[in-house]
């Protein structure tokens, strides 16, 4: 029994989605019958609320995860996450300039490589939507002291500390649960014409085995995919 | 906060069905780009796989207002509810029989009319789902004692009491939760070559001052067609 943020919103987001797949489907319809063009984009537009769904399923996934099974924390090596997760989202997300920055040697933190993906794929999906019109994509690891710091902020028009006006949902409370977990924290924050910024704070950790990184874009389900697909610029 | 029943198990069911949805659309893409025909029944697929996501919506939706919500019971006429909803659903499931069976006069029990149409129509659409391949479908309302009796049953393979093996999630979920809310519980049963059988029993009350009975059908996003979509046989 996983608790859900609001399952309400939950629903109604469910819906919206459902309702504007089924919107398209009538014109997807005329244009399967021979009637005048648009069924690519018609089917475009199909594909991108089936992904809002997608997302919210892996959200839910992570978010249940998070709340019922005891945290396991492992050695994660968060560049090599974080440096796959900004070359994936880079060939999806187009129109998005992303801009890596972390020192040479890597940086290991302990967690849930699986989890933190979510998280992170969070954070860079949520910087790709409200993010500026071109937008820019800061994504920083640094090391402060004994924690980890996986910064991602963009340049659209910033957000209160809460984050709650800007519409983000189930996909912060999975970072946030997701840094509560593993011994650390989210933090939220955003200057005047410098866009939101978003802190996984995380307990670093001494290089470890772990294992390599998966591609997360190697297919059309994967966590990252999931996540981009629905803010992405891409034919999906 | 309401709880969910399980959203890891929701979150696999709204996978599930977005996974079939979007392996639909290659198809619908080679037929919109000219290529061989099948375009409407892709577009068929993609319509029921979309309405599962809506049904669990719906059903979340009910779940949540019946977990957060006090109770506020209203007279509801049962019987006009069960006669709009027999007869909507003989119009969208064509290769199912449905046999009504009430008195003449109009039976009332204390509760809320929306929320009993979306328990009412979740034991429908299961008795389409799980029902004999022509199902034939029985709903009665009776009186006993001081109880109303709705009970909906079909001539499928019948399920065990706990009626878990039969693939039932949220939406005998959302019944049970309404049935104990409103101070009557829901009874399940079956019977060798007889099939399920579900039965709300709900306290009687006095003919009420109701509002008349929606059209459940009346648009396509109305809980009754919502719920009956994904196992209907129509084209949607």
């Amino acid at each position: 029994m996983a608790p859900t943020p609001n399952s309400a919103l939950l629903a109604a987001h469910l819906r919206e989605d459902t309702a504007d797949l089924l919107a398209l489907l009538p014109a997807a319809r005329r244009a399967a019958a021979g009637g005048p063009g648009g069924g690519e984009a018609t089917l475009d537009g199909i594909a991108r609320a089936a992904y809002r769904t997608l997302r919210t399923a892996e959200n839910l996934a992570a978010h249940a995860a998070l709340c019922t099974a005891p945290p396991h924390p492992q050695p994660v090596c968060v560049t090599a996450l974080a440096a796959a997760y900004v070359s994936g989202a880079a060939g999806v997300c187009r129109s998005a300039v992303f801009v890596p920055e972390w020192p040479r040697a890597p940086l290991w933190a302990m967690g849930d490589a699986r989890l933190l993906a979510a998280a992170l794929g969070n954070l860079l999906a949520n910087a790709v939507q409200y993010g500026g019109e071109r937008p820019a994509i800061s994504v920083r690891a640094a090391r402060r002291g004994e924690t980890l710091l996986l910064t991602v902020a963009d340049n659209g028009p910033g957000c209160a500390p809460s984050a709650g006006d800007r519409g983000l949902g189930l996909g912060l409370e999975v970072a946030r649960r997701y840094a509560r977990a593993y011994g650390g924290r989210l933090l939220a924050g955003s200057a005047p014409e410098r866009g939101a910024c978003f802190s996984l704070c995380l307990p670093l950790c001494p290089p470890g085995a772990a294992p390599s990184v998966p591609d997360y874009m190697a297919d059309r389900f994967s966590p990252l995919y999931v996540q981009l697909a629905p803010v992405c610029d891409l034919p999906l």
